[in-house]
């Protein structure tokens, strides 16, 4: 499945029933030593390394050969004396006697030394620094993850939706990233902070269980692990209660560490209030691990609903807006706000919030009251909002649904600090890529188009 | 799988197993009758239709409820006497014996009727019309489309990885989306038209088989069945020939057909040159199909490497500047351009286009010479493509892809003229989305803090 026309076998793929066999193999060149007349090559890819013999002919003819040129080899596959088997090594029962080499690709020396690179080095020369098998492995079980999610939610009867990147501006939180609209001049899309709205509108529409590995996007003065663009497991469903997203979400945590990890986790998960957190832990992602290399998830649950900020003498919603009051505190929204409880919850794993959601409102009159509720007035949530108080008249179901970060669960199920080591090309904090030099200037006339002018 | 506190069964999931049984549903009110004193109510979820019979309390006390309305019904389920039994429903062996109704949400009479509705007023009430079974069928079936994709892949040790949405504006073709950066005023991102470049740049990682589902954008003057926001079928794969990727996406289409249609389809594909299917069929995208309901895929190879356009007086890629000459015409670039040929390649399905590939120049020295023949100065690429040039120089394998549109194939699938009858929340012809009334008005802080202003 792995033979080309440039190979018939990867670099990851020969063993002893392979010996005698012609093969060729194409690949980057690992090492090569020079041993008197003869030579040894190591050719690498993504699937492992394959040692080669070089007769003193063709060791001669290499012997400058650049390491990490792209090399194309034939030749015969020999075992390995016993003495040199290497047990750790997929292929090192045997060695392949080179017959011909053919120069796919010459490197230049690499103008980087991995071993003491700066992330600044290693950002701009991206494509050499994923080359690592530190970071080939971060990608891979990062896709083996999202492979995993996928099977189970589709198992679970979820439907995979792409919802639209170029969306509505929101009003609360971080900034939005703003895209202007060249047909409308003047207006502008927003990119979306999370698919809130629309997996909501999903709901309406009667597709029950819902999810997406979506991109989302927040203009932030970033933090130190915090990206412009990051990817969130974006959840929901109908006629869920609380429980049923503890009791999902517990088989899905379960198949994934199985199946990417093959570990064994136990469910249920422990559970704590937010209040509990506080008082016990001081922090609302309490780390229960009691031994290193043990995964301890927690339930933080009995969110307030709402948050006062001193600063700008206004109550904030602490989730998001469409957070579903406890029903017997919904009275206290407009007497006492500090007191209503919200449906929602979060996951915490070692210490890191990786997931949180809640119940929905699904009552526009609900939704209306907790809108007045965080100082706005009527004309200003249905400036904003109106498609979403239309939408429950007809026929909203009861529903809810959670997010997870999935660069953060893939940093910690490598065993990464930083989400910059699962993500192909990230950002650094300054927001910039500078592999590719982004954000860059633009020309007079495309701004022209657009009707906008730099101030 | 389906049970949660809302509900023990789902719509479509009752049968003459379940007879005896207590059951509660979830759904909506899809119809009532009342006969007399008793009534037939039917219920309905995405996964099917219940009907339940009311006695005359319940008839009485609910005779009034409203289509669309949100309920939860209690019951107990019965055969349906001989008579009644609809073959054409999975639950039409039994009905259920209501007990007791709850109005979880009423609805208000639905705003539209969507056998006469325009397709303005069906985007504007999208989460209504999304209820309809045509369309709630479209994103099934796209789901499994996306989903046997993404299993093939998979098991042909393809790697899913994310490229960025935040990226660097491209010189070539359509116009780029920007986002104008709030930490560098004056500099703007761009949203990608297609992770060309860093697909391109995995392979020069080393990861030697790419795919992405990848949303790309296009800010063009929409003809009739565009998209602002598009999802390709992104693929890259390294010591690929011409011969490697017909030979893999046959496979590829044969296993994602079989899996969502139940069609055997007939591989290899035949093919046909640009020049014959010019000359035979004036067109690049013929309609080999005999019957009607046929799948007749054909592919397009041999297309030259640039075209020049009159109107600017200059040459353009056909398909993109990265795509490879033939080896023997390359000396032609320079005195002949017209007449070099490229590892290009389309793939045609009923007289569309779904997909599009070359084998890419994997050599800096190549890539120069056609950045030159196509009019740039060496400051101008080097601007624009430093990165990849640089790239080039350490070890970048021989490699080729081809790209899907996804939402073409998703409409060939379900049957529909139009793209957006298979995306979730399509925008109109004028990029505007009717739904949530974007693209809108900014704050004049927004602009402030972007360093912008409309002219």
């Amino acid at each position: 499945m792995n033979k080309t026309h440039y190979r018939t076998h990867t670099c990851g793929e020969l063993n002893k029933s392979c010996i005698g066999k012609s093969v060729i193999l194409a690949g980057w060149l690992d090492s090569l030593r020079i041993q008197g007349k003869i030579g040894f090559l190591s050719l690498r890819d993504r699937y492992g390394v394959t040692q080669f013999f070089l007769n003193p002919k063709l060791a001669k003819k290499f012997e400058n050969l650049k390491k990490e040129s792209v090399l194309q080899i034939k030749g015969k596959v020999n075992a390995r004396p016993d003495k040199q088997v290497n047990k750790d090594m997929s292929t090192g029962e045997v060695e392949v006697e080179a017959s011909e080499i053919v120069v796919l690709n010459e490197s230049e020396p690499l103008p980087l030394d991995f071993e003491h690179a700066s992330e600044e080095t290693r950002l701009t020369y991206r494509y050499l620094d994923l080359r690592q098998p530190d970071m080939q492995n971060n990608l891979m079980v990062r896709h083996k993850l999202v492979k995993a999610v996928r099977d189970f939610l589709s198992d679970y009867n979820f439907v995979e939706i792409e919802t639209p990147i170029l969306s509505k501006s929101t009003p609360e939180g971080a900034r939005d990233y703003l895209v202007p609209s060249r047909v409308h001049k003047g207006k502008f899309y927003a990119l979306p902070q999370s698919p809130q709205q629309y997996k909501q509108l999903l709901m309406v529409a009667g597709f029950d269980r819902y999810f997406q590995i979506a991109r989302c996007f927040r203009d932030e003065d970033l933090r130190a692990d915090r990206q412009p663009e990051f990817t969130q497991l974006d959840m929901e469903m109908s006629f869920f209660q609380e429980e049923d997203v503890y009791s999902l979400i517990e088989k899905l945590m379960k198949f994934v560490w199985k199946k990417v990890l093959n570990v064994d986790i136990k469910v249920p998960f422990p559970r704590l209030t937010y209040a509990e957190a506080m008082k016990k832990y001081k922090r609302d992602n309490p780390d229960l691990r009691k031994k290193k290399d043990e995964y301890a998830f927690v339930w933080v649950t009995g969110f307030p609903l709402l948050e006062f900020n001193d600063e700008d003498n206004r109550y904030y919603a602490l989730h998001h807006p469409f957070t579903s009051p406890v029903a017997e505190d919904l009275d206290l929204l407009e007497t006492n706000p500090d007191k209503v409880r919200a449906h929602a919850y979060d996951l915490v794993l070692n210490g890191t919030e990786i997931g949180g959601g809640s119940i929905r409102m699904h009552r526009g009159d609900w939704q209306q009251r907790v809108f007045k509720a965080l100082g706005m007035s009527e004309t200003e949530y249905k400036a904003k909002f109106m498609h979403m108080l239309e939408a429950f008249k007809y026929g909203a179901p009861p529903h809810g649904g959670i997010a997870f970060g999935l660069d953060r669960i893939a940093a910690i199920i490598t065993g990464n600090e930083s989400i910059r080591e699962v993500i192909a090309f990230p950002k650094t904090k300054n927001a910039e890529s500078l592999m590719e030099n982004s954000p860059s200037e633009v020309d007079k006339e495309q701004l022209d188009e657009l009707g906008l002018r730099i101030k």
